[in-house]
């Protein structure tokens, strides 16, 4: 399997990065935020398999050295090369197979779709698939690109953390407008995403802008039209994380509308997407929607409990605080049926909504995660 | 089995109660929640099975007649009852039902040892055991007895809600010091436990104080002495109920000292506890402390992740932020063969600390809540 992608561009380009909240960093995290937002970056080198989190001064110089590998490829200095890691914490990284792998990957670098697809391929761990999407904008001399990669299962396999992404487009932009659509644009998408709740060491987002298909940065009306673009990239892909979470047998979206604030929906959807209960109904194909309406509940949101109302696949199953008489065998069934569940809470009071997307839980996500050893 | 208790005192007592905080509510906890704290007290009664929630007017309507049963069975006026109510969310309360099981509960009533275990039977749901604590401490004439009966397993069963307590004494208290002492002992007792993390609708915690071992009310040394012994009854509880977590083979105590304040080790302690990472590890015997150490960055709270320590079984594992070489081997055989996990973090910050109880997470508990319709 291949576990080292690199990502090199021709000239230097524009580049943001959006990072982990978690207090405890990836030696990686901490270097490509000194490094963005710029406008001189070549080079991505993303290893798998190793995070390279919890290692101290060691895991500092090594993440250096990766970069300095990396960016010896293509004549450029160490600090025009960007670093992700993902995989165990607390081991050093090997850094011989790190160098063999950068030079193995140089030496295949090409502009193809299979190309793409082998650097998406690298980045995985407990990955079941690879995940790419694609979009495309009018720009002001023609079509502008909008290409992402992503990894992420779980937030974490067997010990294997993360959720790593790259967008790569011929956008022109300035490195503040770069790093304040990526910002916008994560914070509705891979902000949105869990599988198990549980934030990682190395959780990374990076866009790179070449600005090949435009003369000048984008701005008004274009700028608009390519954080749209961005945002339905980053979305599909924080979809596949969520469909390909740890032992997962269905993706669910959960919709949280009529709040008074975005953080008030967020912290709702979140509730209830963290929820085992509803995880585990889901994966059974049950309507509880006592389980949802409970972890509703107690998301630190002051709401009216006799005001909103629930529906499940579209189903109306609790309006205004009391249950709605429904086919429970025939929303059962649906459940069972469709790979997607949508959770869609309409709260009554305010104007605010969200999409937050997750997984259900399975017996086979503890099996992955307990029957392993360190 | 057994499906409704009723605690009956032969004359008014004080009482205290304390209440989930989800804002979802069952009507018993309205109920309760307005009358107490109060000195004239002379019923509870719980039924399990049910949890009168999310059941509007009618629900409201049927607690207070639940009282009223109650009251009547010893003739006292319906506003010296109280109600707790676990089980199913969403339907009506099956009155003739409850009304049967007062009646054949009132003739029952007995003050021995046989009589408290088939009240503290009665108010279990998916428990596979019954909860009971007992602690005697020196009064003014004597000892003093404090005993607790409590219900809980994992929060949720199939649809099956909550956490219920009932701490009974013959200590004198006023209302105002039953209902501080009571605060204080849950903050640190059943608001650190968790097993799935889902906050119930009917949570319920009340205390009693019959004050027939007393002259008056307890103050002073006294007070402290008792709410030394409640705080006893109440941990022993909450660890026996996060021991019979829904699936559960381990209990997993988390320790959490040096921070700066209570509610950072309160955070950090609910992180890790309620990590599936973590829980999962737990169930498979893996020290794996890089899951314990993420979990505590992702809290909330800041802190110097270069700073802090972590012990799993006393095995000192993670030091000033990096790992220690251990026998991994040795410790996983140790984890594996005890009941009971220890994680202790050490943060050096500060001088609050916390304990907090969860359980680990099993594919059992993915079967108990996952193959069950509503």
């Amino acid at each position: 399997m291949e576990d080292l992608a690199l990502v090199v561009a021709d000239a230097p380009v524009v580049a943001a990065g959006v990072f982990t909240q978690n207090v405890v960093r990836a030696a990686s995290v901490d270097y490509d935020a000194a490094l963005t937002p710029a406008d001189n970056m070549r080079v991505v080198v993303t290893n798998s398999g190793n995070a390279n989190a919890c290692t101290g001064q060691r895991g500092v110089d090594d993440t250096r050295q990766m970069a300095a590998l990396a960016a010896a490829t293509c004549g450029a200095d160490p600090d025009q090369a960007l670093v992700m890691s993902t995989g165990i914490i607390g081991e050093f990284l090997p850094m011989d197979k790190v160098a063999a792998g950068i030079s193995a990957a140089a030496g295949q670098l090409a502009t193809d779709e299979a190309a793409l697809v082998a650097a998406a391929r690298g980045i995985m761990t407990t990955d079941t698939i690879h995940k790419l999407s694609e979009d495309r904008i009018a720009g002001s001399q023609g079509d502008v690109q909008i290409v992402g990669m992503a990894k992420g299962s779980g937030m974490i396999g067997p010990n294997m953390a993360t959720m790593l992404a790259i967008v790569l487009t011929d956008a022109a932009l300035t490195p503040s407008a770069a790093q304040q659509v990526l910002r916008q644009v994560v914070d509705s998408t891979f902000n949105c995403v869990s599988v198990d709740g549980h934030t990682s060491t190395n959780d990374t987002v990076l866009l790179l802008a070449s600005g090949a298909a435009e003369k000048s940065p984008a701005s008004g009306e274009l700028l608009d039209r390519f954080r749209a673009g961005c945002l339905r990239v980053c979305t599909d892909l924080a979809r596949q994380v969520a469909a390909d979470g740890e032992g997962a047998t269905h993706l669910i979206t959960v919709r949280v509308s009529g709040c008074a604030t975005r953080d008030d929906a967020h912290r709702i959807a979140a509730a209830v997407a963290n929820s085992p209960l509803v995880k585990t109904a889901v994966a059974g194909a049950d309507p509880n929607w006592g389980r949802v309406v409970s972890a509703a509940g107690y998301a630190g949101v002051a709401f009216d409990p006799s005001r909103f109302d629930l529906y499940m696949n579209d189903v109306l199953i609790y309006k205004r605080g009391a249950p709605v008489a429904i086919d429970a065998a025939s929303l059962s069934a649906d459940l069972a049926a469709r790979h997607e569940t949508v959770i869609d809470l309409r709260m009554n009071e305010g104007q605010a909504a969200i999409e937050f997307w997750t997984s259900d839980l399975t017996a086979e996500y503890v099996r992955i995660n307990a029957d392993y050893h360190t």
